[in-house]
């Protein structure tokens, strides 16, 4: 479709929201829905009878399960009068109930059906603080409940964060590429710029303190803005690399020397499979340099959607500040008042990820169970993905050392991608090289990828993202797939 | 506090964001939360020993329980492992599990955990479709699951269509004044124009066509921007008022003819308590109407944290589309896929509230029992508090017909006008008249209540906004409070 001219249309639109593009439900996705509506309604004809939706972090919609703890715990907040039934309390463990009980009080009288106060519950936001300090080694200063802002997912800390920094065109935000393009959006609707940073593939998504510097210097030359924010993506998304301890110096440096405020998206934290490595929070990191830059601002993001608990749907999350100036502060709690609070079963939810059973619970050992078998069924699949696709024609993967992706790299044929541009005239419209080759991959096998390009990628490269988190036999499904389908353009087109 | 120079400060800030207010949680709730604490830990000294906290319609908060079908309906939503266990499901009634199943089949294998599609679960939306039929005594065209989105609350739906709408100072929103602060602090963000349109107060917060043209004109013509949306809150927020249908004809006209978006804040249609009034939705109005009135476009807005289900912490609600032209639904459908999705607990609540048991279910009776004595009890209290304010001196309040406010005007003694200033140069800070008045009653009485400077009002006259929701009790001791206090100020200042 060509873009239509906006004087044609019947309301007046924002250029900024039209110009924003999120491509994790985007174009493909979208498609995929169509297609899935239409086998349900025995419609259309497609060479396969199901789709393998590989295009978002939903664990649970694909079959992972929740973990049962905190789903009882959650059920007895939810109807405090269960607690009243001794026989219903009776078939449920005894920390759940002991839990279920403490986190009621500190909610107080009104259980969950009051709006909370706008940073969320103190109660939780106390566990969450807690939390971070023994994660963290417990390095000084300790963070507080004050510190921590419960949010709807990680999305809504970062809109409002972009927000209160991102004025118009003349504020830059330094981000990754390729990143996830819940940033590129927010820096549109903002009129911000985006000053992308470029993270180098071939080093497995290594990060450069020259790459930091040239990228800064070129939005102030030649977009005329001055960077206000810096994002950060560890475990990274859509790349799957996790960040060194060396590397992450070297970016509070540049953050601390810039005066720009550093937004940790640490969303998969728990997410990390490859041997050697494990996580450092920029918190740790920060905290534990010398002066000054043990002062760097920074803006921490945390979410109940990935990890091992995969509760997508309760949309909870936090965000932590560090170093974060009052009047900064005082600007993110008035928005969080405009939107009156998160919603509080993500509140729940996040305080419970934040406090696991603990030894000698009732359900220490199934939960661990639990989780390491999850965990453990990640790493698998994390380490086969990258493999198989390393063994089909044209494909690059680096290994998937934490969070939930593979972002392979595709070589394409030269008159692949003639027959691209021909496609986009006769169907007027500008589809990447990437996305035609995701968009066919879906209408020949029913697997739904998101195309490089809708996370950014090098120019004249082309990549996919696609998660790590089918079950075996679908992944399998995928696997093949693809690689018939890449070996077919080889094929037809070399 | 003086505002601190931008110069002087470490960060950038977006202007539109320090611009922004949001009185329901500003400096007089922020100022109650901190006595609250110092009353907790036996800090301070303060003439109460508890707060009555009339800021924000939050019924929960204040002792209104929940409806228990609901509640029971999710928790099993929430644990689906409790539907296996025949020891639990036997304690519940055979309706609620029924529902429960019901809902779960709609929702797909992956229960609650996963993030639903961008505009939430189908089986939810065709629920709500469904009701908004009925309420209308399924006036043509008939309403589809295709027209309504599921939002966290009513006012991310305000954030998602001012934010495509409003793409700077050319574009303005007509907006009632006194208004709910949410649609100012939005319009502040996105740097668009407010275009108010004042109700009058003298004849029940009425709403007249000249009044509109006024504001449009005016908007045009000093403000050099173009109206785009319309803003109109039934059953009215602060003011307690419920249009009649004339009057609303009288809007969607004017709508019509100049090309605006109307917004129907509908999130009180449950709370009338007026005898002989009802409510009648915006859509009922415009799909009533002989062409072309019947094609004026039209968003309405609902909740689940008023009415009588108040279920504020759940952060559920909707948006209908009626005449929305393609151009803006997908820019709709973007906003909230960058979101990913509102929360499941909210869109399952939302569900709940537009199908309660039906005549012949296990839960009906109790059900209703339950949902006319809360009516009952706010109805009662709507009628008391409006009577009691009225007989303070200097105060007056028009009936409340609907919602949960009274918004009392009130004269107050040049000589406190004297006083205000006065003690503004002293604390250096600008105080208004009114917020001068609310600061003093809290630090006298421990009474939470907005100034009505928040809401907007005609200049030199000054209001207040309280909740109804106290409990009776409470109420009692907010009448005796309030009145005290303002016979003090007439004593001591006339």
């Amino acid at each position: 479709m060509f873009r239509r001219s906006f004087a044609a249309l019947k309301v007046n639109l924002n250029p900024r929201v039209v110009a924003a593009q999120y491509a994790v439900r985007g174009l493909i996705p979208a498609r995929a829905d169509v297609i899935k509506k239409e086998i349900a309604e025995g419609k259309g004809s497609h060479p396969f009878d199901s789709l393998v939706y590989c295009n978002i972090g939903n664990p649970q919609s694909l079959k992972q399960p929740p973990l049962t703890f905190f789903r009882q715990v959650m059920c007895l907040i939810d109807n405090p009068q269960m607690l009243e039934n001794k026989k219903i309390v009776a078939e449920f463990p005894a920390d759940v109930v002991a839990r279920a009980r403490e986190f009621l009080k500190g909610i107080g009288p009104t259980a969950t059906g009051a709006y909370t106060n706008s940073l969320g519950y103190d109660f939780a936001r106390e566990i969450v603080a807690k939390h971070i300090n023994e994660r963290d080694g417990n390095v000084k200063p300790l963070t507080t409940a004050a510190n921590i802002t419960l949010t709807d997912g990680a999305s809504s800390g970062v809109r409002f964060l972009m927000q209160i920094l991102i004025g118009g065109p003349k504020d830059g935000v330094m981000i990754p590429i390729p990143q996830y393009p819940l940033y590129t959006a927010q820096i549109a609707l903002l009129d911000g710029k985006a000053a992308p940073y470029y993270l180098r593939e071939k080093e497995g998504w290594g990060v450069h303190s020259q790459d930091l510097e040239a990228a800064y210097s070129k939005c102030v030359s030649e977009e005329g803005a001055t960077p206000r924010l810096f994002v950060a993506i560890n475990p990274g998304n859509p790349t799957g690399n996790v960040l060194d301890r060396k590397v992450m110096e070297d970016v509070v440096r540049f953050c601390h020397d810039k005066k720009l405020v550093l937004l940790a998206d640490e969303v998969y934290q728990e997410n990390i499979y490859a041997p050697g490595k494990k996580f450092v929070s920029y918190r740790e990191v920060v905290l534990s340099m010398p002066e000054p830059y043990n002062k760097t601002m920074l803006i921490s993001l945390h979410s109940t959607s990935k990890g091992i608990i995969g509760e997508c749907g309760r949309r909870g999350g936090y965000f932590e500040q560090v170093n974060i100036p009052e009047e900064l502060r005082e600007q993110l709690v008035k928005m969080c008042s405009i939107n009156l609070c998160s919603n509080v079963n993500g509140q729940v939810m996040t305080a419970l990820m934040c406090s696991p059973p603990k030894k000698g619970d009732a359900s220490y050992e199934s939960y661990w169970a639990e989780y390491n078998g999850l965990f453990d069924s990640l790493k698998a699949r994390a380490e086969l993905l990258a493999k198989e696709l390393n063994t089909i024609p044209g494909f690059s993967c680096q290994p998937v050392q934490g969070a939930m992706y593979a972002f392979p790299n595709v070589t394409l044929p030269e008159k692949y991608r003639q027959y691209n541009e021909e496609q986009n005239k006769k169907e007027g419209r500008q589809l990447a090289l990437d996305a035609r080759w995701a968009l066919e991959l879906l209408e020949s096998s029913g697997i739904v990828v998101v195309p490089g390009s809708g996370f950014g990628q090098v120019d004249g490269t082309w990549h996919f993202r696609t998660t790590i988190l089918p079950p075996m036999d679908q992944m399998q499904r995928m696997v093949k797939a693809i690689r018939s389908f890449q070996e077919n353009i080889y094929k037809k087109y070399n």
